[in-house]
């Protein structure tokens, strides 16, 4: 099945009238964890506490659970509540929240688009991997709907944004601190997992606003996650892209960390993008170093993403700015009706795959 | 006396061996407000919990302090600690922390000085408070040391930050969270106090890396605040200073939020700027309405700050990058050193008054 032993992605669920907590998802069920496993961590309506343990506790938790469904299922389905009848919650506390700009083609796109007649790549993407930090008191979970945000438009004007837009993105969670000031471990001692996150984006408060601090109003009014971590542990590695130049030691890579997932942008219910993961140019190892090289300290719950995953093609493009160039080339729907950017009552769904394992979806409704 | 009952300001410490809790400063001594005041939202080791109550609440504790202050000391000496037998904390958790650019005279300076030959102020500058998020998990308190931060300093080129510089800035603390996607109301009805920052900035790291999205690893390091929050209510306010387009309607001052908060910046105890935050261009209630007015919500803990306070003159400047003119002109110290950025074992303080009323002092040395 496709929620199988080999996925069992975290999150936080509630039945009616009760606290959040802990559970795994199995097939179409959600394994209530703290009764289950007689562990209290679980209890929590967050995954941090867990998190926190660390990879070795995160191995033990997970073969336990591959036990316990694979074993004497008599015991364990009293804990199996079936998915309709939970709530699912924003499964962790969200600490510092990063967005990189991991994407070759998606930067290329963006350079061209905003500002035409100049190099596309400014001279430091080849050399570091660029980010920014994100408003982490706005970070929904999937069905939270999305306002439609006012703002400036230009010199003088105010208005609802008329160029909202998605960024397709994979987010890394962390569950293990990193000590002051030393540098940070490699990648799985410290992330616990992955989400997939859609960076809702204002490009036209964008474009005013973002010069030199970066983009600001344009993005923290909603970023939406998706309800289920999948373990780093389940996720199947490849290398990650070549690069060129060769980056400096501190960014070099000591292990594959390219991730082949596999995404889909779906507006209203038809996809409209397929957005390849495995072809970023910087991969989550380095992420993670270049965010700690100058001494700075991870927390449990911190989220850094991969910033706007884009494919060669015009089809493997994660936002829609790209995908319609900035609204000269609109998106002609199965409906016969046309996009440049999102109407009020369009809904976006991201989902994923990697290998045969699902990463399920994050989704959100302009209201 | 300088941190008498019109003063009073909140922070968080503890005696050797117990945990940290709230304290209010008076004089020389720290009032231990739990048993105090017979109320146990002050022996949680932030101010968080106490800030959550509102603005009401705010004034009937200040008042109450006050009467306990004034009235028969008798009962309340056992509950004031002498300063030197505490430690102090970071008074607050940290939320989201946003970072300002408020100064015109700083925008202008560091227009010149980032893009020569081209017009200093952006020209979205005057029509919005520019702004962007910063780390909150690396901010710090006054006292702790501060590591010179390793980093790109251009293509291929990787070493220890050689252009050290602080930012002398006023920081405000959100005690009362803004609802979902409403416009924040009144400065006062959200802001629980403000406190003193110190925003370490890598130069050379700042100018290799922030462009598109902002500087990040040039100041994610480490921002220091002072340990105690002066109440807003305590402060004296002046009016803004006019501003020239006149804001849009959402921007518009409905009221006084002008501080008249006189800094000093001192390195190795001698008095090198003195930055008036009077002469301000953005005001809080501005930086308020404008990080809200995308339906993003505040939460308890949320940090704003000004950004760097510049005067019109020389010796106004809160940052050595301006007070340099980015080191070409260093600074003659009464020892005869000079300095152009931090060296090795540099305090750095920052302190601050406000009519009659002493806001402390943020202080670092570069380990």
């Amino acid at each position: 099945m496709s929620w199988g032993v080999d996925n069992l992605p975290y999150g936080v669920f509630s039945c009616p009238g009760e606290t959040p907590r802990v559970g795994v998802r199995y097939g179409e069920k959600v394994l209530d964890l703290a009764p289950a496993l007689h562990d209290e961590v679980f209890a929590a309506p967050s995954l941090n506490p867990f998190m926190a343990r660390g990879r070795a506790a995160w191995h033990d938790t997970r073969t336990l659970i591959q036990n316990k469904l694979t074993g004497d299922l008599a015991v364990t389905e009293r804990h199996l509540i079936p998915l309709e009848q939970v709530r699912l919650h924003l499964p962790f506390e969200v600490a510092d929240y990063v967005d990189f700009y991991c994407s070759l083609e998606h930067a290329s796109n963006l350079g061209k688009i905003f500002r035409p007649g100049s190099e596309p790549l400014l001279p430091n993407w080849r050399h570091l991997p660029v980010g920014y930090h994100g408003r982490s008191g706005t970070v929904v979970v999937s069905g939270t709907p999305v306002r439609r945000p006012h703002g400036q438009l230009g010199a003088g004007v105010f208005g609802p944004c008329a160029k909202l837009d998605i960024e397709a993105e994979l987010g890394f969670v962390v569950g293990v601190p990193t000590a002051d000031g030393s540098p940070a471990g490699a990648l799985e001692e410290h992330v616990f997992g992955v989400t997939l996150v859609n960076d809702w984006s204002a490009r036209d408060i964008q474009a005013w606003e973002y010069v030199p601090l970066g983009p600001f109003l344009a993005k923290s009014f909603a970023t939406s996650v998706s309800p289920w971590i999948t373990p780093l542990e389940a996720l199947p590695r490849i290398p990650g892209r070549p690069q060129e130049p060769a980056p400096l030691p501190y960014l070099r890579r000591r292990a594959d960390w390219g991730l082949d997932v596999s995404l889909e942008v779906l507006l209203n219910g038809e996809v409209v993008a397929r957005p390849p993961y495995s072809g970023m140019y910087w991969t989550p190892d380095q992420m993670l170093a270049h965010m700690t090289v100058n001494g700075a300290s991870l927390r449990t719950g911190d989220l850094f993403a991969s910033g706007t995953i884009s494919g060669p093609s015009r089809g493997e493009r994660g936002s829609l700015i790209e995908l319609t160039w900035n609204g000269t080339d609109p998106i002609k729907l199965a409906s016969g009706e046309t996009r440049s950017f999102l109407q009020d009552g369009d809904t976006v769904t991201i989902r994923a795959t990697a290998g045969d394992l699902t990463l399920g979806e994050v989704s959100g409704t302009v209201a």
